[in-house]
């Protein structure tokens, strides 16, 4: 039967297809039945939730010692007997074999049984073991939803969820799922954030549909209008089309801004360098005009390979990139690995309790020097080629820009000895992702030739908050008033110091947050190239005066909602 | 041989005892015997390293896929052989047995004679083999030490390193570790304040010191002149006893400063309170004329037990701590755990990859709502036993103070609907320790009845430095400038609306740091009991008036030696 609800557009985009819902803890299973060709995958995957409880179970076991071990591990034995009883689980196999049931809808039947047996004896005793019966129960069917995580979405597939972790989306869009739709979140969070920039339709704050939507209906949801059908008739469908074709006219009309200057409508020029790892990257960024690469990533370098990039293949991988870009200038980043990337490199400390907080970036770089030399030998050589700066990144404090400096002047000396034809004046320059360079930056701006602001890892370290910990995605926002006042600062003294200053982290590629940066002073950006043209768009909708007379109410601004406010405001003007 | 190195004193006391070596990577054993007893031990020993490598060999082969697992593969496979060439570990086993070698010397001899057989072969295949043996018997080397390293100190001895972490300090002198000399480090690194709180001797910097003595000379270190004697003779004995009967005596002096008042020599008055957690804290706090408790921990209650505490055990273990000070004020942190601490109360989230950048403090508090309501009922009702102040952990933002706030007045008028007598007024503070809640103070100061500075958290977070992460311990420290003027900027905001504030980290127990904290503008400080008589001792030694006229120098130093130059001219003054 058709329905529709109302919901918020996080991501445009007009999306049909079946849904898939995922419910936390829903013990409330309705009944489902499965195909026949489908058991026997059912029963493997309940089979395989099982092995899963047994392997936590015992791993809870071993981690156990002391008074805790006798009191909990007594219940975990028992959980473990339980779980093994063949009544438990030949009886699920029974069901769903027999009785075609999903293996959720079978654990919830089998729970129901086995709890009438227990509760009609008379020994006490006997019946509180429901209890241990619902909880080894409530293991398995925590083990098939995660076991579901894995596999949530399929082709033509909108994923009906609480919920979506930055980190599923861009897994559930390689797997074909072609809009998402939540119960919660809003419009500025982590994953509306990233949703659009995988131009990938989601509508949040949809309780009742959520709640009210069946697994397998067909669905249409609107990213723009916030709009959710259920069961769509034909003037739907019609309607549906219609949105799509409009889409798809938007974004033909946006490759039309490639040739077309980045300039706000009261003839500011912006420049929007280019992200980029991979020579596709490169030649996109050439191709939609962006100003140059704010930001060459050297990690993939050095990922997943046995044995590190030598001086030659490295300078061939920049050089590349120099050629790639005719002219416009490169910066190129230095190493920034860290114990949670670097594990097969074998570079990085291993097992850092925070490897967030451990020996990364400049850190890594400055204790194996001779590895950091390599890598400067290549930019430096590779500056021969065309205009390239060198990026630092994570630098915390002026010894580490002392450091840094040396290193650079010794490997320049040494190759003007060997008579390579490097360019006289290589720039240097600092991420500002750490909090304490940020503050500190009086004390070494004049020794630097740029700084580049990195958002993501500036608004995690300040916030205290894993930027990819999915139980914080409502606390980590860059807006917050202590990073709109951070970035105003530097901002504002890189200018009084006459040092260019861009910004490369997520901020920089969403075009709401645009009207922000430029109001805060910044007129350099640095972005992954497909968000490009849309930031390019919407710059040159602003007009900066005007937003410059708001800049104190930007300032003032006391939480989050107060910033959305100033946000859809300046959406307004 | 009697010989005098000369190192830094960093922390004081004359140390007397057995020098203990522990050199990194020392593959140059020197030829070491061991007793008859101890060959089966040694052999032991020997084996459970040769335990771990193997599994350590194991995880890594599992850990590695695609093209890794084959080049890498290849190679771990070969190193497993070799490890369980019954020519190796047999031959081992007979050094000692019958040498009487020392695992480590046994190794050296097995690798040089196995080296030699290789090395004498024509087959360069064999020859490269060398490499191989010289990897396994480094593993096997490693684990040896990894090992020494957990049982590091015995009763009367003097730990000789390149340097010593901070984690294992507190560990060595259980042991009963009477002094640590290390070649690297300085007197304000982390392990120098944990040391000096800890009264080890400690003398570093002792480069020569550290190479030239060998494992079990007689040592003598003086922690205050940085004086080293190997192989004391009668007068430097002499020497010894009479400066630890100095110390005595001045320890002793120390004792009559319980009833004095913390006053600056020109007048100031400043405010010491005491952190504590335990009855035993509590009652020293009070002995020692703490101004009240500047922080009380509430993590033990609920760690190492396998339920809860209900309301009424939190009530009396608060109650108990307002007695105990009889009438001064006592305040109480609601929990602050995370997934570093709580892993068996299951409360915080299990497996997060940077758990001090995760739900912890208050974040877990606001999520586990009804667990936070039974502290705060619990506080509020000790209220009517006493003043006391609520101080909440880890706020990142005006929303969350808000939310607390909600919660603390529904809590309290529940309470009084239930006739508890409860205080009119209990005071609600934040801890500032994430730095974006320094940075946004602005859009809650007015919010809060007090300021806590928890300098720990705020300087890992500033510096994106894990306290913990022995490879960061010489970038984790506070002599950093953003330091400096971020704890500037919120004591002059405090000041400036009426809000105490105090500062409860490592920094208010260390006496160095007083002159700093004083100029800042500071004058409530929380530390550990056994701190409170030096740091007031340290107080009254200074003029307020002097240091204030060198505020403009601290604010603008650049980097951690001009901060650390400042500190020195403070002393001087």
């Amino acid at each position: 039967m058709r329905q529709r609800f109302q919901g918020i557009g996080a991501s445009r985009g007009s999306a049909l297809g079946r849904a898939r819902v995922r419910r936390a803890h829903a013990l409330e299973v309705a009944e489902e039945r499965i195909a026949a060709e489908d058991v026997e995958r059912e029963i493997a995957r309940l089979h395989e939730a099982a092995d899963s409880v047994r392997r936590e179970m015992r791993t809870l076991r071993e981690r156990l010692h002391g008074a805790l071990a006798h009191e909990v591990g007594e219940f975990l034995d028992l959980h473990a007997l339980l779980l093994d009883d063949p009544d438990l689980l030949q009886g699920l196999d029974e069901l769903i074999r027999v009785g075609r049931y999903s293996a959720d809808y079978a654990l919830r039947l089998q729970r129901d049984r086995i709890a009438a047996v227990f509760e009609s004896m008379d020994d006490p005793y006997f019946r509180s073991r429901v209890e241990d019966i619902d909880q080894v129960i409530g293991r398995l069917h925590a083990a098939l939803h995660r076991h579901d995580a894995g596999l949530d979405g399929a082709a033509g597939e909108i994923v009906v969820a609480e919920s979506v972790a930055p980190a599923e989306l861009a897994k559930l869009q390689a797997q074909g799922v072609v809009g998402i739709l939540t119960s919660t979140g809003s419009t500025l969070s982590h994953s509306a954030i990233l949703a659009r920039s995988l131009h990938l339709p989601l509508v949040v704050g949809a309780e009742e549909a959520v709640q009210r939507i069946n697994d397998g209906d067909a669905l249409i949801i609107d990213g723009s209008s916030g709009l959710i059908v259920v069961e769509p008739d034909a003037d739907d469908l019609r309607a549906h089309r219609q949105r799509c074709a409009e889409l798809k006219r938007e974004r033909r009309a946006l490759t039309r801004l490639r040739h077309e200057p980045t300039r706000t409508r009261d003839g500011i020029d912006v420049r929007l360098y280019a992200n980029a790892e991979s020579r596709e990257d490169v030649a996109n960024a050439h191709a939609l005009g962006a100003a140059g690469v704010g930001l060459y990533r050297t990690e993939f370098l050095f990922l997943q390979r046995p044995q590190l990039p030598d001086e030659d293949e490295q300078f061939r991988a920049y050089r590349d990139v120099v050629l790639g870009m005719s002219g416009r200038p490169v910066t190129i980043r230095t190493l920034d690995l860290g114990a949670d990337k670097a594990d097969e490199t074998g570079l990085a400390l291993r097992d850092e309790p925070n490897p967030a907080l451990g020996l990364r970036g400049v850190r890594l770089s400055l204790a194996r020097g001779a590895l950091f030399d390599t890598q400067l030998r290549a930019i430096l050589r590779a500056s021969a080629y065309g205009p390239v700066r060198i990026l630092v990144p994570m630098v915390a404090c002026a010894e580490e820009v002392h450091a840094v400096k040396a290193r650079v002047a010794r490997v320049a000396e040494a190759l003007r000895a060997e008579g390579e034809a490097i360019a006289p004046h290589v720039p240097l320059g600092v991420m500002i992702e750490v909090p304490a360079a940020a503050l500190a930056l009086p004390a070494f701006v004049d020794e630097v030739d740029f700084l580049s602001l990195g958002t993501n890892d500036l608004v995690q370290y300040l916030l205290a908050a894993d930027r990819n910990n999915e139980a914080l995605s409502d606390l980590y926002t860059p807006l917050h008033p202590a990073i709109v006042r951070l970035l105003h600062g530097v901002i504002r003294l890189a200018h009084r110091r006459g040092k260019p200053v861009q910004v490369c982290g997520e901020m920089a590629g969403e075009p709401l947050f645009a009207p922000l940066l430029l109001t805060l002073g910044l007129t350099e950006f640095s972005l992954h190239p497909g968000r490009l043209l849309e930031v390019r768009r919407r710059i040159r909708d602003l007009d900066l005066g005007r937003l410059r007379q708001r800049r104190n109410a930007l300032l003032r601004g006391r939480d989050r909602a107060q910033l959305e406010a100033w946000l859809a405001a300046a959406d307004a003007a």
